[in-house]
């Protein structure tokens, strides 16, 4: 540990000499350390602090303790952890803080969290989340023309390993479609989408198919980055009307993709699904355009039947949809609406399936749910 | 400030109730905070600190103190500054720490710092960097087959606004080459390569061509997070003989490129470009492929002439190259070589430009020269 120490004194010292140099070496302390018997260790130096805590998803409480040496090093080691990727931060004096050994981080909305992948075995969550050695797809950040919304939007594209050597060959497209607050980069960054789907396909568990991620706050052209002005992110670019301009505009989508790409045409070769926000648009989509998505998958969000005898859904289940799936924590707010949705569909006949997961509204439901509607599609 | 403040400390609080929410709502703080006459305030949270100083590379020394205010709100406001795009981080006790107000960062090799642009007019460095109201190229992240390094490999292409669009053009390339220890992602990220060859082309400045950046690090398949394995990147990454690697396993790059991009072939459409090791290689690429660039930019590194009269160099200069240009800064070790390559070519009367700029080995040089490269390239 001297020796970790010893060069993490000297980075510190070091670390903002931006005249001559400003490339960046990291702190030399290894954290987070995952250790042979699935417990995980996380380090911190910090030699002023009073209290360092660490705060993670996969902790039972909301923080822990960790513990100084008196070198300054602060460090704490967990339970053994299932397969899963996981988020956590310190809490320095009461302050949120990066861990600045580990450079893998994602942001959702407006706040940036540490990030690791832990592969407890084969095929576990974490182990889909994981970059292996099979073939990958391309993704690519696209420029489209939005006519109904008067302007070009970006959106992302994946498109599975093979696709650009066989140029006979076309592919299916699922329509992937983020929460409030998010972009287009969401579902490759928080969701692991390419991640998910190079594993799926190379597993022979889900089809070769192109991943389509538009910006679904219809009033952002992009993702942070990516967009004019550098704006902060916000819950509030949501709002509740949203979804009808996506529906509106969203054949402007459909129509880039299909002119562009190698695609299956109609129903049978087109999926939409959505967490949230992107959810309650999924559902809205497919009600307003029933015969144009043969899959429907709806996370922590749905549209509940309007009225006694919805003619939207009777339309929907009448073109027969092959898959209408929900997919809900049991501690999510949302649970609500989908049972009222689910328990309508049963009612009246329409074939719906129902997944309820432990868990609220979070990303670990929503790779989850992809990586199970993945499996079900264009087979 | 109360308000701001009254958010700040409810999201304190609150911000890691990971059961039942990961949404990311942000602090609630504005930092940075671009002034209108161009001086820049920053905030940051921490009522317990002791000290909290500003690290960045628009102070005039290494750090600066933050003054606390009695609701545990640190700040600092600077100068007016120039154009650009700037670095920088907090160090609370001592202890080098993000700025979580501001969702926009960096990471250069292991080290992720926050950034900001600043545009004070128009066609300054900074306004070159930041998105404007202009047609978009698209960025894809490609998985290519390198026969010679064994294994496929990621790299980055950035296609002009117009490419989809236009089923018979073609287009000139331009092959990108980061530095040690970086990666295909670094060109676009801390290069800010879409936006100055949007600016440039909207502009009329430089031609619509095609960017290639290719992971140049010749052992590692793609950047952390696309590869496998959480990897930490390190300087150690980089060796002295990956130039050989690169230059060896380039036709490979080149074959995908040109097989699947509608592109122009010939020396003449072909631009090779680096920085640091970059340059190396793309000085070594010159050498050892004489008739195949027409454009060779060697940023802040270069092969320095072999012997008295070196049968690489009179090679290549007998192919006569449209250009052969060399930026560095005026502060940085690698000018010696450089000037022993522009003094060797000058000798020689092998035309040779050379640039000169402030600083050191430093991204901000790298930026500009090739916001001057580009615009020499294929007229």
């Amino acid at each position: 540990m001297k020796r970790t120490l010893c060069i993490a004194a000297a980075l510190l010292v070091g670390a903002a000499a931006w005249a001559q140099q400003a490339l960046g070496p990291g702190t030399g302390i290894v954290s987070p350390e995952i250790n042979a018997d699935n417990t995980v260790t996380f380090r911190y130096f910090a030699p002023k602090a009073i209290t360092v805590q660490l705060t993670g998803d996969f902790l039972p409480v909301r923080r822990v303790d960790m513990q100084e040496g008196r070198d300054g090093l602060w460090t704490y080691t967990t339970e053994p952890l299932k397969g899963e990727l996981y988020s956590y931060s310190f809490v320095v004096d009461g302050v949120r803080t990066m861990d600045p050994s580990n450079i893998y981080q994602n942001r959702d909305i407006a706040t940036w969290t540490n990030i690791f992948t832990l592969s407890a075995e084969k095929g576990d969550a974490g182990w889909y989340y994981e970059v292996h050695d099979t073939p990958h797809g391309n993704v690519s950040h696209v420029w489209y023309d939005s006519p109904t919304l008067g302007c070009t939007r970006r959106m992302s594209v994946y498109t599975p390993a093979g696709y650009e050597d066989s140029p006979k060959a076309k592919y299916p497209v699922l329509y992937l479609l983020h929460g409030s607050g998010g972009d287009e980069d969401a579902w490759l960054e928080l969701g692991r989408t390419a991640q998910i789907l190079d594993n799926l396909i190379a597993e022979g568990k889900a089809e070769p198919m192109i991943v389509v991620i538009p910006n679904g706050v219809y009033y952002n052209r992009a993702a942070p980055g990516a967009a004019v002005n550098m704006f902060q992110p916000t819950m509030a670019n949501s709002r509740s009307d949203s979804t009808i301009e996506i529906e509106n505009s969203f054949p402007d989508i459909i129509k880039y993709v299909e002119s562009h790409y190698r695609v299956k045409k109609g129903a049978a070769y087109r999926a939409v699904a959505g967490l949230s926000m992107g959810g309650r648009q999924s559902s809205a989509l497919a009600r307003h355009y029933p015969t144009t998505f043969g899959y429907i998958g709806q996370f922590s969000g749905v549209v509940i039947p309007q009225g006694e005898d919805d003619p939207a859904l009777k339309a929907l289940f009448a073109a027969k949809p092959k898959l209408f799936w929900i997919g809900v924590g049991k501690d999510d707010g949302v649970k609500k609406n989908s049972l009222i949705l689910k328990n309508y569909c049963d009612a009246k006949g329409y074939p719906c399936e129902y997944y309820e997961s432990d868990g609220g509204h979070i990303w670990r439901n929503w790779r989850v749910y992809l990586t199970i509607f993945a499996q079900r599609l264009f087979k």
